[in-house]
């Protein structure tokens, strides 16, 4: 691009259609009436028990500051396809409705609504792709990073894949769901700086060929830092690195906090072994061997299995790129909108595969969980006027196999869709990081290991309501029968 | 995050190494000591027989606006891992050095250098992280693009991706690089607005489920837009979508520009057909059938081969997020650097892989055309002081085999590392994106057919010149000779 626009915002960060929708509403003095649109997933993310919420931080920020400027609006008008009185709308154009969201850290499951816009119809429609663009990312960079956090347990892990991501705002918003699901660093200064992730790092390669040889970097590098993590596999690591990390250690003494060295090529579990014997061997049990080197849970739990003498894991381009599934899938359906009467009326989008047909109704998702173990026993989808606490006993049953039933009598029920805006009222009272943190352990501390495992782990119960349930097949016969009068 | 500062910049878009690198340059006062590194890729992305360059343009606007400020002065102060001298230098940091590029829309290939920064070393060193993490994914993107444009031929192809994408960036510049490789418009309005791509985009399921019926929506759409593409799938699609689309395009004659339907679920190519007769039956023979849905090069040629009757094709998240690879893995080496009497001396990166070790010394690389036919005979790399256009015939080998050898006479020999920043001074004249689209298909045109198959292509030769294979011998002889020292 030639040209920088001082007043860019990110108004335009949607798709074409969005806009066209939204002429058509305003033109059709349509766009005030009353819309409810959720997002869900259909599959869960690389075949996980779970998925952790996360990008609710961005689509506040994104809310926030939603107005179109007027570059914004000269850019519109440019393209020949809309109309002026519709440009004029826009100039002054804010978000008015309701947001609920599950919150940051929240444990979350597929065909449960996990967003929900409740507002003006052309409100609605405008913010649908940056809504998903965000958590359909931030979702699957916080889950794979739990998943890897539950294979290396309290060792520490690190996200170091700013290089290998999708571009800058991946970089930034994926180390900070990663922090969300259970990464204790990052390497992405500017995420420390927004976000205090703490971050982590000491040289790379090109300081020692800089130096010409491992010593001469790791002494320059001792005489100006304090914490050091020497690199040793530039040219040869046992013969060369090690042996030139533990002489500086040696002569720096106390001086410097030798914290241990970093390994990037070669075969891990052989080296790291090799290199532990070494570190020993001179005395420094306390220093730890740092790994990094296309990693993911499964080469981790394979490195384990074999032994190797890893301390601490430096993650890339597999987390940060979600790799074996780099995107989430999640959509945005409208379930309810205002008729002429001012009613609220149900929708549904139909589709010859069962398991694409979106539920309608405005619903809540219940967490429902056992009162004597205080472990998760389902979630628990309802129409949002319905209030499961209400009830002694919840009859349970899936909605894809409905013989398939459980009777919970000594339960709880938490409100998963939380409001975050209320009538253009922000009303969200955000936690910080380490509060977000905190309640993915507290998510997962309530549920069953079964669901847990990393490899074919039991299907969490996503339960609908039975008046839930009932308003779906209602709807879907109602269609079908509509289709049928068009047939004739 | 709860602040914005709102002097943030993106300077310390970075790993944290970098920095603690420079710490340790400047410290020991190296950091004048001029660099050399070169960024280049190992394996061919998506087993392709090229690749596309992109990402010029995002690495000028980031090193144009190279600095530091306030803020992230501070922030890196409260880390309490630099020291004050330091952090005051960073203050009136600015790139002084050169930067030589391919240009956008060039095909490269791996183990060939593709960007090289020639600069102080504290300077070259800041850089790495973002240059890597820009072109790691827009090279991606620009050649998947070339891929799936090469199936479609003639047939208009747009990029829809924008909320499958790895957050806002990556849409953007996603959207731009699959512009370069070939697409003829996006769903972004944003890039839209920065980068002058054709925009394209009607209605979504949603307005249909708004208006509760298709011909009411369509309807309602034609009153209020010129151009019409009608999403026919919300409800059935040829008993409901595709007659009211027929029934409004009839009702409203040529007060509408009705471009055709669109497809967007059930079996593409069964619906296309029966679709394209509805429409032929009623007249409309000139109406498009646009499909979108999951599409990448492999489905769109399965389509093809059942007769699918599709003419516009709607790309989304297997193109965005590069599916099948996520990242190109490109890497950033220190191939030189001056000595303390202020000769450069070329360093190399040695791996137990042989593939995985850089090719040392300062290099150039041209592409070498047949005179006759015009066609590429393969890339020549030299070191920096070499020029093949001095020589009447040119041996060619490859270096990892170099017996494979052949002799060129009537060639041509067209330097591909461009100047684009020179001792500070920003020196390249950026072509337009008009341009950088025309200068792939100009390359393409030389390439031999075998290398841009999209199954098992021909590798197309990239070969070192003797001097600089000579080097790279030498380079890993001296050092196997210094390690071996290492072990009496």
């Amino acid at each position: 691009m030639k040209f920088n626009y001082p007043d860019d915002s990110t108004a335009l960060h949607t798709d074409a259609y969005e806009l066209s929708m939204m002429q058509t509403y305003w033109k059709q003095g349509q766009g005030n009436r009353r819309a409810v649109f959720e997002a869900f997933f259909r599959k869960m993310p690389f075949q996980n028990g779970y998925a952790v919420f996360a990008g609710l931080d961005h689509i506040i920020r994104y809310i926030k500051s939603l107005h179109f400027t007027a570059s914004d609006i000269e850019y519109l008008r440019s393209t020949g396809q809309f109309a002026d009185d519709f440009l004029d709308y826009l100039k002054d154009f804010k978000f008015t409705g309701s947001i609920r969201s599950f919150e940051e850290g929240d444990l979350v499951f597929n065909h449960e609504p996990i967003l929900q816009v409740d507002a003006p119809m052309i409100e609605a429609q405008l913010v649908e792709t940056a809504l998903l663009n965000i958590i359909n990312y931030q979702i699957m960079v916080a889950t794979k990073a739990s998943r890897i956090k539950s294979i290396v347990g309290d060792q520490p892990v690190m996200e170091f894949g700013t290089r290998r991501a999708q571009e800058f705002d991946a970089a930034l918003w994926g180390t900070r769901a990663a922090y969300i699901g259970g990464f204790d660093a990052t390497s992405n200064v500017r995420a420390g700086k927004l976000f205090g992730i703490p971050i982590s790092g000491t040289h790379a390669h090109a300081l020692v060929q800089a130096y010409r040889n491992d010593y001469d970097a790791f002494k320059a590098y001792a005489e100006t830092h304090h914490d050091c993590v020497f690199l040793v596999d530039t040219f040869d690591t046992l013969k060369s690195g090690v042996p030139a990390a533990i002489k500086v250690a040696k002569e720096f003494g106390d001086k410097i906090n030798f914290l241990g060295v970093r390994i990037d090529s070669g075969d891990m579990a052989y080296l790291s072994k090799q290199v532990r014997q070494l570190l020993d061997d001179a005395g420094f049990k306390d220093a730890k061997i740092f790994a990094s080197n296309g990693l993911d849970e499964k080469t981790i739990q394979n490195l384990q299995m074999q032994g190797a003498k890893i301390d601490v894991w430096g993650i890339g381009t597999k987390l940060i790129t979600a790799y074996d599934q780099p995107t989430l899938g999640a959509v945005y359906k409208l379930v309810a909108i205002e008729d002429d009467d001012g009613k609220m009326v149900d929708t549904i989008k139909l589709s010859n595969n069962i398991s694409k047909m979106s539920t309608p109704g405005k619903k809540q998702v219940w967490r429902i969980n056992d009162c004597a173990d205080n472990k998760s026993e389902g979630d628990y989808i309802t129409l949002a006027d319905e209030d499961p606490r209400e009830q002694r006993s919840l009859n349970m049953f899936n909605p894809d196999f409905p013989l398939q039933q459980k009777d919970v009598d000594d339960f709880k029920a938490r409100p998963m869709l939380k409001d975050i805006w209320k009538d253009g009222q922000f009303v969200y009272d955000e936690p910080s990081l380490e509060e977000t943190r905190q309640r993915r352990k507290q998510n997962l501390d309530a549920l069953w290991d079964e669901y847990k495992r990393d490899l074919n782990p039991e299907v969490y119960p996503v339960d609908l309501s039975q008046k839930c349930y009932d308003n779906k097949l209602n709807m879907i016969h109602r269609i079908h029968e509509y289709v049928k009068t068009l047939g004739n």
